[in-house]
């Protein structure tokens, strides 16, 4: 397996922590998004969406969007539950991170700590829209798990981890998560995890 | 069954629309969220994101996401496929709806058809973006199709579904589905399917 990623981004971080998990070897390679690797034409032949992270199969196939990646690879393992409606709640909290969650937390991080924005009216109001918006979707998770240890089914998957990625780094997209108790102690229930690893970490061929 | 859904909603007409194809009945409950009713104590008691659709079960459990609920639903059925890539693929092109369709395709009908926007310079600034990023996604989805007569494995499936919704009333959104020929084709062999149910339809018990 290779996996194409930038190894700033949370959506590859996903990716790369279900593998750690799941103790799979794979290839690296890297791709700096930023001076547009991921536009160039030989990229769109892979992903015609142009993103990372992008995994290709040993049969030469390949599978983009992080959460398709994480609902691929957790097949049969422990991070996918066996029953129906448990599996289409996880789809549901993968789902909200997809619409709810990652634009709104993942476009600031971005923004204040990756990329820099330009310091226009248009933007300043988009960020403080995008705050907003990922305040609600953060209090939607914070009361979800006042009564739970996880997202679904009192199990770890990959709706916890799918939500982690961004979740633990938001301060840096100018969220307070002191404000979310309930998160905070999820955070630190996943962190803890037999195998979890950092952003920083990769188990590569 | 029961689905609480707003009549006018692309994503409650994706539910309604596979219900028809499986030829379900179910009990329909309006909720009109220009007036605030997804957001009240009492819905949001059954769905914390304060959103439409909204599956209720027989058992009295609650499933909110579109795309979940059309894979909770199809489970099964021909509308899913039953090979582990093509499934994965599905829930590829699913995310793909959720992070670069939806948020820019639906998001301008709205304002420009049912909800009305003020007329501000940010407004416009954001709608450009959208409608900006609403075409590059239309531009993947037409080069995707030009090689092929569904998204998935050459067979209609829930990711034909979640993406005909928004789709097939872009023009509402300011797009000119014209550019993109295989979409317009596709948007035809999904509707010439048997059982096919137009936005106003519904089989309800
Ligand atoms: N929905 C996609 C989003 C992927 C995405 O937006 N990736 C960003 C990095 S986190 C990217 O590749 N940006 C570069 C570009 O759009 O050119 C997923 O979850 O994988
Ligand atoms: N990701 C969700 C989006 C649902 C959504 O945004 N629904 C809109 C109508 S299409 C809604 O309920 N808006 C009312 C509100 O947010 O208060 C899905 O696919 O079901």
């Amino acid at each position: 397996m290779k996996l194409y990623d930038d190894p700033r981004s949370g959506n590859g971080y996903k990716v790369r922590l279900l593998l750690a998990l799941l103790g799979e070897q794979y290839q690296y390679i890297p791709i700096d998004i930023l001076r547009g690797d991921s536009r160039t034409d030989e990229f769109l032949q892979k992903n015609l969406n142009g993103r990372i992270p992008l995994l290709e199969l040993d049969n030469g196939s390949f599978l983009p969007e992080s959460n398709a990646i994480l609902y691929y690879l957790a097949q049969g393992s422990k991070y996918w539950p066996t029953g129906c409606f448990e599996q289409a709640q996880v789809v549901q909290w993968l789902c909200f991170e997809q619409y709810s969650h990652e634009p709104n937390i993942a476009t600031p991080r971005f923004w204040l700590t990756i990329k820099g924005m330009d310091d226009t009216p248009f933007n300043h109001e988009l960020l403080a829209q995008k705050q907003k918006a990922g305040n609600q979707a953060l209090a939607v998770m914070d009361e979800h798990l006042r009564s739970r240890q996880f997202f679904v089914g009192e199990r770890y998957t990959i709706a916890d981890i799918a939500l982690y990625a961004y979740t633990h780094e938001a301060d840096e997209g100018g969220f307070d998560l002191a404000l979310y108790p309930a998160v905070v102690a999820w955070l630190k229930r996943v962190s803890e995890q037999p195998g979890h690893i950092t952003t920083e970490h990769r188990n590569t061929a």
